[in-house]
């Protein structure tokens, strides 16, 4: 059996298709209520003849670029340097964490492909796909399926491949889009033995668990992953963050402004870094559960006080400290590290963020209460990882070494 | 090389003996402060020619029982079975966590000792030798000393070996007297290869670093370390948990009642279960940052939003996701669980706390300001756990694979 190591873990190659979906905001209550209303009839099926689900930690900050990224190379943000979709560097100051320059750990696929085994990424969003991409993977997105092919496997027409034309990636059916290039590249090129699915959280970010919009997204995932059954893949899949309402009875997002709040208290403050930050910000309006602040050192215990007093606000790090509990790099992150409860977003100054362009009520991520997610898996699990994930403790960057290591045939 | 399995990690058997010090309460501060006065030039010393400092997380609850069960298993709470000092179990209703029928996996310890390697456990209350004495292994306490031997090694009088008699266990030195059986059992067995010695905390309860109390415990530390570099062993250092202030400018403890709290609010409790309880609550009257509750499933929305007002209520989880989140056993906790900042503890109801037992302003632990923690080796780190311990993002559970396979020689 053929053996390919990653950032020190190793990895079997496995002799047929191995498929890891990401739901990006797929939070586990979207499973347990499209299951308990019937909704995901290919999933109740694989779940009836052999396998399993559970829930697992993705990262704290929970937000997209750091866990896809900690998914495919099986390492904390620590050890692959993205902390955020958005951070403060010191080489290059603030910027958006989509270039595949600040990586500091090769996948698992670049890994598979420089052992000569066929990989794929398909995402939505193609800021992802940069990053993904890196070290040579082939790597192909909705948001730029038009005109674009997949030369390594001889696919010149990612859209002539699929049958239809692209979406537009704030169309609600756009992640199943990137499910069906994923498909169609699988039958195109059954050479390929590891492919990575990423979907977009436009539909979770408007739309909680029952309502219409959900309900579409989650029957056409259900078909697709049928689809994927019955093509001998194994499958699993998983978030890379939870989904939560933060807002009042009356739909008015509930928002501590930490840049107003401090000002307002007489200390200056001279950064607020939210890592949600990224190109797509209709989806949040910049709103999550997590907060960097850089902050003088003498400031630093006063803002502490101030913010500990806001209700809903739930830990505060200094930098030291975050880099342990979340497993951050220390230079790209915050003097302060700040969250948020469930129901509660973090904001810089009111002034800077548009609501209007919010499509609905905040619903957002980021904080400690989006990081539990599901761990799906076409299988049941053996060996010495069965009793962590039945007890739900594994972490969403073990979805590979669970699924391609200990996922019985 | 001989290689030993314990609970899915390989463990290697040194050739001579290999020492891990659990300083109870070792919060990062003291050995920072320490080092800086330069009363621990042994550890100094230690750094200077190789040794390593960094950081690393402990479990939550931060706990003396959970911690030193997972340092010794190499597993976190959810697969060893001890979330606390003491639970709410289904089976036996409330108890302390110090009986070994509670211990879900063996230790490295015990796994050594039926593959022949001596082993030998020093604990400073007899309590936490219950626990780690599990599955055979030779222990014994500081608290229990008078009187007893170790029969395995034909030592048949610890005070004797000692050359002076145990002090009690609440003596500021009862630390040294563990570790200074440990070294009298080396150079009686030398065949003891692998020895865990964990101190009480009782100093660190009372003093904060710099205090005269607390320099007298780690400059004895300190000494006592430098004899066992001296015999040659290979030492690892870490702490069970931190340790902070909690109490406000006029050393009145700073405290949420919650039962109180709950009731007041209208809604009934039917336990506020403290997992620090202890048989020796005079250290802390009971009263750390960590909290679970019972309550009917009406109540636990109503609870979490009473809570979740208090200033200083950081973390409310319901118990699913606290499984995940903290990697604690579902069936022994409770259905919410609390957390509190760095400055606040949390209690029951105010009159079953005598707080007059407390030996000075609240210091205690429980929560995730605690859960940072030293991991200090006498080599440098190489292999695959290098970049993780030099980024402070490994957990002291991982203590005994840092000490046994990755420090150079
Ligand atoms: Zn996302
Ligand atoms: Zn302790």
């Amino acid at each position: 059996m053929t053996v390919v190591t990653a950032n020190n873990r190793a990895y079997r190659v496995p002799a047929h298709a191995v498929v890891v979906i990401t739901v990006d905001g797929g939070d586990p209550s979207y499973f347990y209520d499209g299951l308990e209303r019937g909704i995901m009839p290919r999933l109740q099926r694989m779940l009836d003849e052999g396998g399993v689900f559970s829930v697992g930690a993705s990262e704290v900050p929970s937000l997209t670029n750091p866990n896809n990224i900690s998914i495919v190379t099986g390492v904390p943000p620590a050890i692959h340097g993205i902390p955020g979709n958005y951070c403060r560097t010191p080489e290059d100051g603030l910027v958006l964490l989509n270039d595949a320059k600040y990586l500091r750990a090769p996948s698992i696929h670049a890994r598979f492909e420089e052992a000569g085994v066929p990989t794929l990424m398909v995402t939505t969003k193609d800021k992802l796909r940069q990053l993904l991409g890196n070290g040579g993977v082939p790597s192909v997105s909705v948001e730029r399926a038009a005109g674009a092919g997949i030369p390594e496997y001889g696919i010149e027409s990612v859209e002539e491949l699929v049958g239809e034309p692209a979406p537009g990636v704030y169309d609600p059916l756009a992640s199943h889009y990137a499910m069906r290039i994923g498909l169609s590249a699988l039958r195109a090129a059954p050479q390929i033995r590891l492919l990575y699915v990423s979907l977009t959280d436009r539909v979770q970010h408007a739309h909680a668990p029952g309502e219409d919009v959900s309900d579409l997204f989650f029957t056409e995932f259900d078909a697709l992953l049928g689809e994927y059954l019955d093509a001998g893949c194994t499958m699993a899949v998983t978030a890379d963050h939870g989904m939560n309402a933060k807002h009042d009875e009356n739909g008015e997002p509930r928002v501590h402004y930490l840049k107003d709040v401090l000002e307002a208290a007489g200390i200056p403050v001279e950064g607020v870094v939210l890592p949600i930050t990224d190109p797509y910000v209709k989806h949040h309006g910049a709103l999550g559960s997590f907060a960097w602040l850089h902050l003088s050192a003498e400031h630093r215990e006063p803002a502490r006080r101030v913010l500990s007093a806001l209700p809903g606000v739930e830990e505060i790090w200094d930098r030291e400290q975050a880099a342990t509990v979340y497993e951050l790099p220390r230079d790209r992150i915050g003097d302060l590290a700040v969250t948020a409860s469930a129901d509660t977003a973090l904001g810089s100054a009111a002034a800077d963020h548009d609501l209007t362009q919010l499509h609905g009520p905040l619903r957002s991520h980021g904080g400690r209460h989006e990081q539990p997610v599901p761990l799906i898996l076409s299988g049941s699990v053996d060996g010495p990882l069965a009793d962590p994930f039945e007890a739900g403790i594994l972490r969403s960057r073990d979805i590979h070494d669970l699924v391609l290591n200990h996922v019985g045939a």
